[in-house]
This record gives C-alpha cells, structure tokens and sequence, in this order.
C-alpha cells in the first residue's frame, strides 16, 4: 500500500479534527492513520473514509512506524511528547508554541518560506494563526517591496481556544438573550456580546499578551527580516474565523494597482474587495475555505508608502490545520498523491 | 419655575432615549420638555418625572418656546429641521453629521475644546461617537505632546446604528443558536456572530466608508491640528459600546508614567490596567456609564514615541447622550442646575 503512516496527536480537539478533515480532503494514499489524545478521550472511534478508528493513549502510545505525526495537543503536550515522537522516527509538524522560535525549527508557510525547511531536524513548526494569515497577505508585498512596519488589530474567533470556547459561547449568548447573566467561563470575562482584548498570558517586560509576542517574533522569523510589528490581539464572540485590520508601511512608493495586482497573482490568497457594493470578506462567509482572503485595501493617506487591508481566513483550517497538511504534501514531494 | 424648556427631536430613537435618561440624571430644574418624532411616533407618551409627555408630530410642530433642543434623529431629519427650530428661536445641539464640518458649527467634546463654543450662530454640533471618545483619550496627551498620527481600528456596537439593528442582532444570534440560517437585515451581512468592516456609505475618493472620513475629519476640528488619522471602523456583534485600538505617535519622547499620569489626571478617563490580572475595560462592563476607560496602555515599540492603547465607552451615553447634555450644562452655565 503506498502512502505513509500518519498520526495526529490531539486528535479530538477542535484542530485534530479539522486535520483530520483536510488529509482527507488532500491526501490520497495512506498506509495507516494513528490517532492520539489523552487518557479521558482514549477508546474514543473516529470515523475516517469508512473505517473506525480507535484513539490511542497519548502516554502509553509508542510511535515506531509511523512517518508523519501532526501535534495539535497544546504547548505542553508537545514539549513532553514530540522529541520522543522524532525519536522513534517519525517526523512531527508541530501546531502548538513549543518550538515555533527554536533556531533550528523550521517554521513555515508553505506559500511563503518553504525553502526553510531544508535545515528540519525531523520537527517542523506551523505558525500561530493570526501570524499565518497575515503573513499569506503581506508575504506577496513584502517580496517586491520590503515592509518596515506593521500596525495589526485583531478580531480573533473562540475556536482559536478550542471547543470549551465555542460550547462557552453558545451558551453565554443564549443566558444573554433570555435575559440572565451570562456564566463566565474559559476567559476571564465574559465574551458573548462583549470583547476581550487579551490572548494568552501577560508578558512584563513587553506590556504584550503572548499572542502578541507571537505575531511579532514569528513574523521577523518567517520572512526573515527585522520587520517592526507592533500588534494587538482581541477575542471577539465570533465561532469561526479570525480577522485583522493590517496597516504597513513600504519601503518604496508602489500604486494601488500594482498591490492588487500582487495579491491577485499570489497562491491562495483571493481578493474581495468592491466596498462601493459592500464587498469584503466577513468570517462567517469565509467559514470552511483554505484561502487567505483580503478587502478593504487601500491607500494609508497619511503616509507616503502607506497601505490598509482587512484580512480574514480560518483559523481551524488556513490558520493551523491546512497549513500543517500543505506542509506535510510539500515535504514528501507527493504532490500526485495531495490535492 | 427655574430652568429651561429643552426639546428632543428623535424622543424615541436608541439615542433620544438615553437623552431623556442622561437630562433626568443631570438636569435638575426644567421649566418643561417637549418630545418630538416621526409622525409614525406621534401620539405616543413617554414618562418624564413622573408625569406623561405626549410625543409630537416634528413635521407639524413647532419650536417657538424651546430654548435647546437636541437633535439625534437621523441626519436628513436634522437637514430639514435644525434650521426651523433655530429661526424659532431655539439653540440646537445636533448629534447627527448635517453640521459638524460647517466652518461656523463649533464641534464640541465638553472636556477638550468647549472654548470653540464661543463662535456658535444657535447650532452646535455633538461630535461622532467612535470621534468623541478617541478625543477623550488622546486630547490629555496631545495638549502636553502634540499627536502626528493615529492608526485606529474600531470594534463598534450595533446599537450605534439604532434600535432596528439591536433586534437584528438578538434574532440573528438565536436562529444562529438553532442552527437556522440567519436572516440578513439592517446590515448588508448578517452580524450576529460575524464582522462587517464597513459602517455608513463608501466614499470613492478616499477609498474609505464615511464612518472612518468622520474619524479623520472630526479629529482635526476638534483638536485644531493637522493630525494625520488612519481608521477602520468596523461593526461587531455587541450590543452596547464601542472599542477601539489606537496607536498614536507622539512628536517628543515621553516615559509611560507620565503618559499615564496624564490620563489619570484628565476629566472623565478612567484608566482600567491591569493587564498581569486581566484588567482593562470590556464594553459589557461599562454600559451605561459616562466615562471614556483606556487600558492596555503600553509603549509601542516600533517607534521611539509611540503608545497603544484599548480605549471603550458607552457609544449612546458617552457618545452621543452624555456628551450632548454636557454641552447644554455648560452652555447655559446652570452648573448649580446641573450635575
């Protein structure tokens, strides 16, 4: 049987699932499919093309034999268990924070850097989500003309946090709607019909939440350059899809055509934008789609090389699963085998 | 009996409501108030301390013995109207955009630049709301160390746009909530649970919606500065106040204590930092309040003298209400009338 034996480990959580969704969508030949999660959710069957599949227990799992394993656990789970994974010889494409930053982990967009993948160690790193799509927007640009500075707001969607986000959600939104108050769980406040401008833990000495710190080193570190990113990160109730308003200042001066233009021609990023009928991305309308989408770009007025757009993607699919899965066909050179 | 007779042109609309609110919170004496509305709304009675106040039909009213009235019924209303009600005598304080840019409408924000007041002609007009409460933050910084640019990005409530879209806005979330698909209306995309990076009409010249041209116009008037404004204004699904990033570049270097420092000092800013614990303002929980609150206050680090910050106010009363009686407790100089 030709393919490869993959795992995914995190395989019940709210990314496991999506990959798991995407290889089937891209991937034609799999020799096996192991999937991993913890202890709680071991025992648990997953259906894939026909066949049950049973979770494996993370911690007495062993991954001899297995070629590619995508990690989607949390931070935590990977820093105990990918070394071990690349030990027993699988090579691990890794969705959380642990090695994002390690100099000798490649972290990549496959549209963008995949030529840095050449130095992997057997684990690769998948960029944050937020980072991602505003990378496929800008990457396209900044190879023509060089960015010097990025102004970022985000409006980031529950499903970012995982499916305790969206269960939080939906229920925060109905206690609302009939009245009561809502129930605060998962965040430190509550977050239907309400916004929250944290994500992830306080960093002192920056005055930013990790997410933030994110966006700025994994920006410099993928387009390798000391681009000046200065973000905020803010969790809207909002189930799926992550949106960013993106200032940035050019190197050079450049028409609005030739941006469009640069984005027109760019893989997997399409352009909505007719703002005279109303025309942009929204998240709700871009639910379940693998491109990066962009409207709203424009002229920044009040600078000479300025320019703003508003970009959206999914954040469960371009944001963290698809890009993991393009990763893995671009490394094997199997593209007869993934769409 | 001491005071005055007010007027309320648009009684019945989201703003005129918390009018009626902020003037029985605020005003003590009153020699009487008179209500005015569509002729769809005529006929209606509102409760005013007490007693009943028939609402009356604007087209066939009129203004004679009104010595303020306050405009919030829609800009084509205060077009046909405000003038009318000047002739009869009437001071107008309007809060919609018909007069804002004329050069002998002052524009006022009751803490930053009442003096303007002194040129009115009997027509004053109350700012924008995602303006008045960007001022409120930045006015205490700039008066010390003129601002050069802003990059704003918004996160605006839908009562902004009035009580048609707050019920969009609870239909839309539960049909959402019974997995239904929801039924687009007010807005040109559905807004429960989703984003919609436009807000007012598309202005081809500027490539911006008019929201965000108000943003850059307002700005300059009401702070008499040249200051170089970048928005995007964006709706989201919350049903009361707006948020909003601002990035502002300082002409000279200043330490983050006396940035700080400044705004703790200023009228009507509450600082809410406490970013280690989860602290800073959240739009659900300042509803109903008249104060502009700032958090995430921090150094940009991409420029020398730069600052971000997150600043959240009740768009109907400290946008529009608040803001609008203020004007009229200090016109008047009733401060002994006032609260």
């Amino acid at each position: 049987m030709t393919g490869h034996v993959l795992g995914i480990v995190g395989a019940t959580g709210a990314v496991g699932q999506k990959i798991l969704k995407v290889i089937d969508e891209r991937v034609k030949n799999i020799k096996a499919l192991r999937l991993f999660a913890s202890a709680r959710s071991a025992g648990e069957k997953i259906a894939f093309r026909g066949r049950l599949i049973e979770v494996e227990d993370l911690e007495k799992a062993s991954f001899n034999g297995i070629d590619y394993a995508f990690f989607s656990a949390g931070t935590e789970v990977s820093e105990k268990y990918a070394k071990r994974a690349v030990e027993q010889g699988a090579i691990v494409i890794d969705n959380t924070n642990a090695f994002r930053m390690h100099p000798d982990v490649p972290l990549i967009v496959p549209e963008v850097n995949f030529h840095a993948i050449k130095k992997h160690h057997k684990l690769i790193a998948n960029p944050n989500c937020s980072t991602i799509q505003m990378i496929c927007a800008i990457a396209p640009i900044h190879r023509v003309n060089p960015i010097k500075r990025i102004v970022v707001s985000t409006y980031q969607s529950v499903s970012g946090t995982g499916t305790e986000a969206i269960e939080a959600l939906k229920s925060q939104s109905a206690q609302m709607l009939n009245d009561e108050n809502p129930t605060v769980s998962v965040y430190p406040h509550a977050i239907a019909f309400n916004l929250i401008p944290q994500i992830d833990v306080f960093l002192p000495e920056s005055g930013l939440y990790r997410e933030e710190e994110k966006m700025v080193n994994e920006t410099c570190k993928i387009l390798e350059s000391k681009i000046a990113v200065c973000p905020t990160t803010v969790r809207v109730p909002v189930f799926y899809g992550h949106s960013e308003t993106v200032n940035i200042e050019l190197t050079n001066e450049m028409s609005l055509a030739e941006v469009q233009n640069l984005l027109n021609k760019a893989e997997d990023v399409v352009l909505v934008d007719d703002p005279a009928n109303s025309g942009y991305p929204t998240p709700l309308e871009i639910q379940d789609k693998d491109e990066v989408f962009v409207g709203r770009l424009r002229r920044d007025m009040t600078l000479p090389c300025g320019y703003n757009m508003w970009v959206v993607a999914d954040n469960l699919r371009r944001g963290a699963a698809t890009n993991a899965v393009k990763i893995y066909c671009k490394m094997c050179k199997m593209t007869e085998n993934c769409k």
